[in-house]
């Protein structure tokens, strides 16, 4: 048996078709039959080696949804059943931090897709503690950027419990800050979008903002001074980190789930008398995935998306790279 | 009448006795008899104007122990109980912080000794709010630096959820080090001592710290890597932060309590991928002062001191230069 793949044969290569042979099916295993699959900036990273981590033939894709066509004999998913895969695949499931529930943060973690076939396949099989059901009452393509996007944004607001009126800024409108937003409206927060691009502004609001400012002008973000509980920043931008750090209020937080490229450089006085908060958030637990599904699908939130048939996954791939995508592309089988 | 005190006449100048008319004892003001009050790095910082905010002539103190000496109309202590005063010594009690019990975090808070009299004095009226009745059981000269050294180093391991089992680190032996290797000890963590003094390190251990490290050798500190639940960081220096987020496990939290200068520095992938915690910490609020005090006097912690005459202020202060105290000087009227 082979399954049929789009991969990246080098860095920076267009996608080919690629036949691979998978590994057996173990009992801890699920094959999903793909139906979607997002496309993230992760994915051009890894196309692009740009971590220095990708394996060639490169099958990206890591928003995956689909339904099982295949069960091991210790998964409890059943044939049929329509599942969502996120970035990660596996864990050891033993490790101090895998039984605190947080196997995002387990230090022999797998994702989906390095080292790995990824999700621009028919098919894919991982462990199936890391496919989780999709709640019926969403949608298969706007459901699939949850599975990383989603959680990604998601994951930090409830670790950090931000409540009901909350004010929150959100640094970067594309397809995490896009479902921030969403996220956001449904829990009752004041949001504030911070976007560099002036045609996204209108675009912020009608997603649940209640103001937009410029993520680049010193001023705009200056006039929004000790206005923040937290802060989420979603672009690997190198921003103008102090003057958002005075947007937070005390006991404020900036969290960061892009990686800018350099040094965040800030004076220490800057946390000290108004014990601020820098920190990182990575995707999310398994835990944050079911949570992220359960409330899109309760508060009826899903990714804006475009969609294209994955054989035209080079240009799809190109207007991602073009930042034209409003705001998250998906491919479908 | 007039309170006696000693005061800096101008920058970095020698104390001398000072006379000054106190205000008048509004409705919300406690008057306190000094017995002891402690000499913190902010006293010399203060008197050297190193923050621009100093006002000479300037009475340091801010690690005040007493016992009430008059009480305005509003004033629920009684005279002759004995209490303590920190660094702070009012504030609105209307703002979002201090309704919210984050009165150090409030915006028109006012400091013991900036722009007012402080606690190497005689006496002094602050807001009775900010004294704080001292259990029985704590012995005056060892208990004032609780107030200020004390609560600073307690209130973030609060703050931060610091449990039975947790592994912390204490960067700095000093006052505030001292007590929170003490807090550590009583609260079942198990602690590891950064200092760059060869001659701290039994004393460390004394204190209760599980193991010592050297806070600038870089091979010492990398052999912790992944190790701490939690960072706390005591010394104003400028130290390699980049090599001391390493030792934190994913999750984990560098707090800092002094302010180095210059700008901290390090690659945001150092705060994604493991969800670390860059904060500072100020002070502590009256409510966490009086879990300091709480909790120091069930565990029967006390600073270790050594104390001097009033009278003997600036060679009292000279010590504390030096940084030779073992571990904080109190001086006693």
């Amino acid at each position: 048996m082979t399954f049929s793949a789009f991969a990246a044969p080098a860095p920076k290569q267009a996608l080919v078709p690629h036949e691979y042979e998978p590994r057996a099916l173990r009992p801890q295993d699920v094959e999903i039959e793909i139906s979607h699959c997002g496309v993230c900036h992760s994915d051009i990273h890894l196309i692009d080696n740009d971590w220095a981590t990708s394996v060639y033939p490169l099958v990206p894709g890591h928003e995956i949804v689909g339904s099982v066509s295949a069960v091991g004999s210790e998964c409890t998913l059943a044939v049929g059943q329509r599942v969502g895969v996120g970035w990660q695949r596996s864990a050891c499931l033993r490790c101090e931090h895998c039984r605190a529930g947080n196997e995002h943060l387990c230090p022999d973690q797998e994702a989906t897709c390095v080292g790995h076939m990824g999700g621009f396949a028919r098919r894919i099989r991982i462990d199936w503690r890391f496919a989780f059901p999709l709640p019926p009452v969403l949608e298969a393509a706007s459901a699939a950027p949850l599975l990383c996007a989603g959680v990604t944004a998601f994951a930090p607001l409830r670790r950090w419990h931000i409540g009901s009126g909350a004010r929150v800024g959100v640094i970067g409108i594309g397809g995490l800050g896009s479902l921030a937003l969403r996220f956001l409206q449904a829990m009752g927060c004041e949001a504030t979008a911070f976007t560099s691009s002036p045609d996204k502004r209108g675009e912020a609001l009608r997603l649940g903002a209640n103001e937009v400012a410029s993520s680049t002008n010193a001023r705009e973000i200056r006039a929004l001074a000790n206005r923040f509980e937290f802060l989420l920043c979603t672009v690997p931008a190198r921003l103008d980190w102090i003057t958002f750090l005075q947007t937070l209020k005390p006991n404020g937080v900036l969290c960061l789930v892009g990686a800018p490229s350099g040094l965040l450089q800030f004076p220490a006085v800057q946390l000290l008398k108004t014990q601020r908060v820098i920190c990182g958030s990575d995707i999310g637990s398994p835990a944050a995935i079911r949570e992220t599904l359960a409330f899109a699908a309760e508060h009826g939130i899903s990714a804006q998306v475009e969609t294209a048939p994955m054989s035209e996954v080079n240009a799809a791939l190109q207007r991602v790279r073009e930042n034209r995508v409003r705001y998250r592309m998906v491919l479908t089988t």
